[in-house]
């Protein structure tokens, strides 16, 4: 198999990046790893922005035979990564085949929907800048109630893929598909969502995060802790009151 | 070129849907159409979630010598169609190559970004429930401001790439990366983001949907006014009024 010689990837403890380091883990890719210090908001500074104009991470730069190739967006790092490095298929499905199609729909499924709203009921309950107690609760209902929506559906999928003998999102094996959602749905308690709530869906979670290779993924940049932190009020509330932090500079940065 | 002779779009006129009929329409792939009816709550009857468990358009059936396959999401569909049906490139680029990462890239980022964010300042500005202006106030500011920043990414990359020579988000002509953007820009009004605040992006968005067959696409299922529609707001109050309604009973439909 190829494996890429100089490939490095821009990340941080977060779903979207843990999604990352979990395939690059899995597939054993040598890649040198390149935390983003949110802090500084290391993510504008002018040299990231040319590697991901959005100034969000993931990203990976690939150089091959001196070329060298920046993507952006955790979604298409995934495909790049399993088309370039991953020939055996053994975390994903060979191009065009039925099941391709069906891994990039629930990747996509992943990208527009369950990212996209569990970040916003993460906001709400955790980083909400309103004093008012109704901006905060109308925020946290809208997105909580179609975080758990969207999970319901991850739960029936995963019982139709179990009555053909699947315990996967798609075809017979672990795929990005998995790894994009575990990303996310390992933060469900973040956000209010028990574990419990979803009982396919919490084995398929504790099964696939158990994996080692996937597990090792997990740790990249700091070890992941955030089930055990949920349950700590204090933790959470200092965490809570440095991202609100964060956010308020990046917004002001983005004004400018 | 091989063509469909049994494809099958369920959709309705709204950004995700017409990414997908401008598409079809303009590598002139004969298609069935099926408009989903939401003041029924068509997209949530058993026979569709069957075709798309999210219970969202667009999505397609596609049968091929008898097989048939179902794609949800529109990103995964535009690929879909291009892999199987856009063998000369027309609106991509060959799988493997750097500008089809980027057209994917560029993919994901409107699937993971402009599409949800846009789509909630849509709800803040124009859906928004509750009776409290801070809770409308509060998703507006936010939700406005970071679609305002995306569009303004767009704009920075259509100035890299007219640096290149290109009119286009991605290589030398017109992708799907374009479309799948188009069909969210083409709204900016709708959340009261002037078309003028970003030149370039102006003048692509008019550009490209002036193209006949872009055009035919846009006004699937029903032509395409919400333009001229932003402009009357007697109009535009009984669209989101009937929009609100649709919201509302989809929202009970989905809890229980």
């Amino acid at each position: 198999m190829t494996k890429p010689t100089d490939l490095t990837l821009y990340t941080a403890s977060v779903p979207n990046g843990i999604k990352v380091s979990s395939a690059l883990e899995y597939l054993e890719i040598p890649y040198k790893m390149r935390a983003l210090d949110f802090s500084t908001l290391e993510q504008k500074e002018p040299w990231y922005l040319e590697i991901n104009p959005n100034g969000r991470v993931p990203a990976i730069v690939d150089v091959v035979d001196g070329k060298k190739t920046s993507v952006m967006e955790s979604g298409a790092v995934l495909l790049y990564i399993t088309d370039k490095y991953d020939p055996a298929n053994k975390l994903s499905y060979p191009h065009g085949s039925a099941e391709y199609y069906e891994m990039i729909e629930w990747l996509f499924w992943q990208v527009g929907g369950l990212g996209p709203m569990q970040g916003q009921a993460s906001h709400f309950v955790r980083y909400c800048q309103s004093d008012n107690p109704e901006v905060q609760a109308y925020g946290t209902n809208r997105y909580v109630n179609e975080t758990r929506r969207l999970m319901s559906v991850l739960e029936t999928r995963l019982h139709k893929q179990a009555a053909k003998g699947s315990k996967y999102l798609v075809g017979d094996h672990l795929s990005v598909a998995d790894l994009a959602c575990l990303g996310w749905v390992l933060f469900d308690t973040y956000v209010g969502i028990e574990s419990s709530e979803f009982p396919l869906l919490n084995k398929w979670q504790d099964e696939i995060s158990a994996i080692p290779l996937v597990k090792k993924g997990l740790d990249v940049p700091k070890p992941f802790t955030i089930k055990e932190m949920v349950k700590n009020p204090e933790a959470m509330a200092a965490a809570s009151a440095t991202g609100r932090n964060w956010i308020q500079k990046g917004n002001e940065a983005e004004k400018k």
